[in-house]
């Protein structure tokens, strides 16, 4: 039961959030900014992306159960971007945080293997294992069909991971692929029949805050499935959005929450680190008490 | 109008072959492969598949107009194997090669805007401008609508580059969604009308030379779209399968070709410099002959 490590994290410290990790140079608070661009390199943008991850880390490491660093933010800064999430991943496991990639990979059958070794599996040379980008967890499109899950439940199974395959995204044009009627279902449906074929052991669906409803009726007809919902906070939804895409007492989901978290402080007025805790902390009992936790 | 300078590129060199870089350790040639895992590191493996991929770009340089080194390959061996990437994709268009990263990317909208930045547009650190990972053309996964593609595309108009947006995929799992009737038409075209109102300026589709009919179909429902057509060699498809894909005169799609290029060394007994063009010469002449080139 791969989910197994993630639910446990979430009963120990009574709160279902994931923290996402998006940095954007614009996101860093002033102290950090700079840092940045003395020498307008990417390693100057890099360095200082990693300190106010672990500095997030740091303040948050006894709130939530987990980070979620989305891919695009490092890849934007190049092979300095991708050290930084690579420092990011193994730093937040040190602290004892479950580890989301929100990589959103998919692919034909050999390729997916080859994500899945980058990061979930390891990929072996001359007899040595590595571990090129550490997750526990990470994100999955489902667009091409089974042949490119499988090799990551294949991985989650060996390793003891788990993966969230993609099925309402919370952004406003999800619909025009995923709302249209397949067959008298609407396409998302679909994805989580699959899924439910895939084995709700290691495989998660990604269901916005943003669309409530569709998170009640994944919810009813998935009653094992975990949920990964982004989409609150800065997004737009609310604890009470939210609620439907859990299980019975609070179990079987996780609520991500970045900007409203990271750039906190934009908003508080308090030190960067103190207003991301507070954020995080204020999130949490407005979980606990809406989900009676 | 993006795909110009690839359509010239085919033109001048009379091949619309795009050569797939997909290294994995067990593609090395001897003479490469024991130069790897002597110290069982990422950095000697990355290091044997550049030499790898630099060899193959010397020997097809003056035959194919094209690259497309898929990322999931370079994933898999970490930083080193993301810096033999970016090196690959320099020394590529250092010898006038157009190059597509395969990396079927998408999310949402300011998550989209990111990973643009990083394959074909430039992050701005300080008032420099950085190419991450220096890309003319990518390949985007249409899952997330309209929201997740135009970000890339708005990067296609500003740099005179281009997309490949996942249709119909070459793998045996692709109809599984891609082909289930969405309101009296299979989701392949829901997706080929969506990239069709994106432009056929920047917004090329992927059709798997795997499912001829389907690429007869949609190569006369848009016959302004450039196409990319994936399975051939390898995966089963021949010059008859993708001569469907093309318009008048041979124009508007490239069919791709990875490990029957990059091993031909493996079944033609000729050093594999040698052994990868000529199987980049046959399949030229091959596509020639049927397409009249």
């Amino acid at each position: 039961m791969s989910f197994k490590r993630l639910g446990g994290l979430i009963a120990q410290k009574k709160n279902p959030t994931v923290a996402g990790l998006d940095p954007r140079l614009d996101h860093l608070p002033p102290d950090l900014r700079g840092q940045v661009g003395r020498d307008g390199s990417l390693e100057s943008a890099a360095g200082a992306i990693l300190a106010f991850n672990k500095g997030l880390i740091d303040a948050l490491a006894d709130v939530v159960p987990a980070v979620k660093p989305q891919l695009a933010c490092y890849e934007a800064f190049g092979l300095p971007g991708l050290a930084a999430l690579r420092e990011t991943m193994v730093y937040a496991a040190s602290k004892g945080l479950y580890v989301i990639a929100d990589a959103k990979r998919g692919d034909i059958g050999s390729t997916a293997k080859a994500y899945a070794d980058a990061f979930l599996g390891e990929t072996i040379v001359g007899g040595s294992a590595h571990r090129p980008f550490p997750a526990d967890c990470m994100t999955v499109n489902p667009y091409l069909g089974s042949e490119g899950v499988l090799p990551f439940v294949e991985r989650c199974r060996k390793y003891s991971r788990a993966v969230f395959v993609l099925a309402k995204t919370s952004n406003a044009s999800a619909g025009e692929l995923q709302d249209r009627d397949v067959e008298g279902a609407p396409l998302y449906r679909r994805v989580a029949e699959l899924a439910a074929a895939w084995g709700p052991e290691y495989v998660g669906l990604v269901v916005g805050a943003t669309y409530p409803e569709q998170l009640e009726e994944l919810r009813r007809a998935l009653p094992q499935t975990f949920f990964l919902i982004p989409g609150y906070g800065a997004q737009g939804g609310g604890a009470d959005d939210v609620a439907p895409g859990f299980g019975p007492g609070g179990a079987r989901a996780i609520v991500n929450s970045s900007r409203a978290i990271s750039c906190a402080w934009q908003k508080s007025g308090l030190p960067w680190q103190e207003a991301a805790r507070a954020e995080a902390l204020r999130m949490r009992d407005e979980l606990r008490q809406t989900l009676k936790l």
